[in-house]
């Protein structure tokens, strides 16, 4: 619960009319009462806010509406955000090693920190404060992990990777796991071991059942602010740049390197051993098979400039038909060549 | 053990031959042998009946064969799964919360509820009869399971979400993970809270390893009788139908809507924000990037009509070849233009 | 720690050089020091000898480099991966049950298993010599694993399934997870048990997260040293060769029989019911839809020879192009038509 004035103060915006007004949740615009807080980030939704029923409605300067309490702000979705953040009912707070947590006696474990029940945690484990690790989660030796993470059931951080500050790993995220690597040994294969580590660096995200493979030697690493969706695949001594976003199921193969701010659509794949320049988008299902410049929009495989890419797919329908139409050009042609040489 | 009229009128089929025969086991038709009942659904197997050694077999209607016994019936394989459902063997009767399992004081377990040792019941989790729940399995707080639902190992339902009756999670399904939402705050990603829920409605099935996202503000569903394979990512805020069936790798982005009775073969996936009527049927692969009409059967990328899909990408292959023969045509037009402005 | 006179017994391999030489370390051949061997297989990397600080280099016999101790081999890459394997710091060695396992008291444990806290070990279950068992690994009843596997962290082997020698599970790899398999009754599915199981033979490794669904009825197989990567998806029934590879995301239907020594590329997938020859290699993203013969490169859905594959990709970017000059083509060509009608 927090005043309109407090939730302005709160994300740097101005109110136009009653800043005292109880704000007790976030609510999409098409369900919100009195008490709750929406917001307009797509100006096609305007309409909807004569019939409102809010308490109060977040929207970019410029916009006027007498009957309702407006929080006005550059980038009404980012404090929409921030406020919900704000308003969210916080977990009971619980910290310690709860009952059923197993924690090797080397472990140093800060006094902040929640184990919850089921969790394992390996020898020599350093854990920072405020960090939270849900049940089942598995921690190898070695791990160190930084402040004020969530670490959510079933997770698992093999030995020796480093976690940073702020990470969140959704459940059943996979860190460490051994890299694919094999040597032929005539027509069988040879393990190479992967003696490597993963690092994630300050305020990752990982989604759930995403595979983030250890380097064979050395690391792989994601760094700072970068956020991968589920069930992402991430070869060993594969590098991705600050604040990139790599949507659900897609991959990146052994020993690539990505830039920063990057963003890859969903199933989108980065072949091995590429260069990914910065700020470049992969449409989903994309595929790199070569390496990419900076500042690009590209989609298909191979690669191609997106609004290109477009044009293609929409051709594609019409192969068949074009195929047919060459033929009946070429019969034409033929005709023609015949009568001219006939003449 | 049952004989064959038994299963006879389980199924509500016919019998041509010996009722009362006893019947142990359900084989496929190439290793019956006596005691089993096997079927032939696909009539292309039917010349395999004359050597066949098993008991008895589940054919359709009309079938004639004077030395077996025959079940006969309008859906054999139908049938087949219902008999195989009766016959198998049935886990070991433990209910109860057995040693190892961690259980919240304030959960609400019918008594006849199993809870394998390893799993964890969190604060406030509703658990209706019947239901078994396997090691290493977690409910976080405030989670609803309803009756005779069968929980995976290391399956996970996050907070709060709510599981309808006969339920299957296979090992490692994510139920309630964190949608995927960011709001950009300049170079940087702040994360919006992800405060919504989970439904997954009665006789629902989910994958191994499959994610079901939980929603930034109220719901994502997926309703009654609809089944999802291994490896699935549903985004946050998704609704999908009644009795749809999404294979294994398949995708649907956030805040998309599936009517009742689809299919989408493997790897499909669908963009964000789109509306896919009833009826729809996508193959594997195919890519929705648009709202999708009712009661079609599509593939690609861009979704085409299936049998255009086929077409096109049978010309495919012949693309370089459409090409040289392209510019070849246009040079032989060329020196005829000349001839003709020359003459 | 060894001698370069040990590791060169240990390969089969010649020294030019110091073979007293002590070696401590496997590094990249630019990051490396004293005490430290690298190795260099691809002949592009041979002119950084030069500057390496290495104390011994494996490289092919006929390279000199007379300032550097040398360690010739006819295969550097599996001579480094054996060398890597000799030299890496073992496991600390624990044998025995850990506390915080939960082990049924009719499984059969050989004294040099290893189950670390909180894995849970079913009824029945019958565990090899000197095999690992992770934290949160789950062995449902009646399964067998053999001598020498890795098990790790949240994997889960379900009822009756039956795993070899020296098999790797990676983390949350899921074996003998229910195939998909329904029957339609009118407008719902009715669920086939899927009573079979999954076996892996020896020296198969199965990545993190990769799903291996169990038969309907009898066996789902993957053969020796067949090697999967994360993420991947086999469906009931399938049985995979010796010694194939399957790269991250890569799916296979069910009911597919593939050969020996097949490797297939990064979310590449097979369609149900097809048979794969020996020796088939399939291209990132490649789909069969039909059966394929042995000794093939190929790429593409549908799939075709991979250098036909990558010309008509090739092509794909300029078939917009294609189209437009086509309709020129076309009207030219009726201008001559029409031309050579009037005259």
């Amino acid at each position: 619960m927090a005043t309109l004035q407090q939730l302005a103060d709160l994300v740097g915006g101005q109110i136009q009319g009653d800043g005292d007004i109880e704000i007790a949740r976030v609510t999409p615009i098409d369900q919100a009462q009195k008490g709750d807080i929406t917001f307009v980030s797509n100006p096609k939704y305007l309409p909807l806010l004569k019939q409102c029923q809010a308490s109060a409605v977040i929207v970019t300067p410029g916009i006027d509406s007498p009957e309702m309490n407006l929080l006005l702000c550059a980038n009404p979705y980012l404090a929409f955000a921030k406020i919900l953040t704000y308003l969210q009912v916080k977990d009971e707070t619980v910290s310690g090693i709860l009952p059923g947590a197993i924690v090797a006696e080397s472990a140093e474990i800060d006094d902040t920190v929640t184990i919850h029940a089921g969790a394992v945690i390996g020898e020599r484990v350093k854990i920072g404060a405020g960090t939270v690790i849900h049940s089942g989660a598995v921690l190898y030796a070695d791990v160190k992990v930084g402040k004020d993470c969530l670490i959510h059931a079933q997770s698992i951080v093999r030995e020796e990777c480093r976690i940073g500050d702020r990470v969140i790993l959704q459940p059943s995220a996979v860190i460490g796991s051994d890299g694919f690597g094999f040597a032929p040994d005539g027509q069988s294969y040879y393990k190479i071991p992967q003696v490597g580590i993963v690092v994630l660096e300050d305020d990752v995200e990982i989604g759930a059942c995403t595979c983030i493979d250890r380097a064979a030697l050395g690391e792989t690493i994601i760094r700072r602010g970068t956020k991968l969706d589920n069930l992402v695949q991430i070869g060993h001594n594969v590098q991705v740049g600050e604040d990139c976003i790599i949507v659900s199921q897609g991959g990146i193969a052994g020993s690539s390197k990505v830039g920063n701010h990057c963003t890859f659509g969903g199933q989108a794949a980065i072949a091995g051993h590429l260069k990914i320049g910065d700020n470049v988008m992969i449409g989903g299902r994309g595929g790199a098979t070569g390496n990419v410049e900076s500042n690009q929009i590209l989609s298909g495989l191979p690669l191609m400039p997106h609004k290109q890419w477009l044009r293609a797919t929409m051709t594609l329908p019409k192969l068949p038909e074009m195929r047919k139409e060459m033929k009946d050009l070429k019969k034409r042609l033929e005709e023609i060549e015949t009568l001219l040489k006939e003449s």
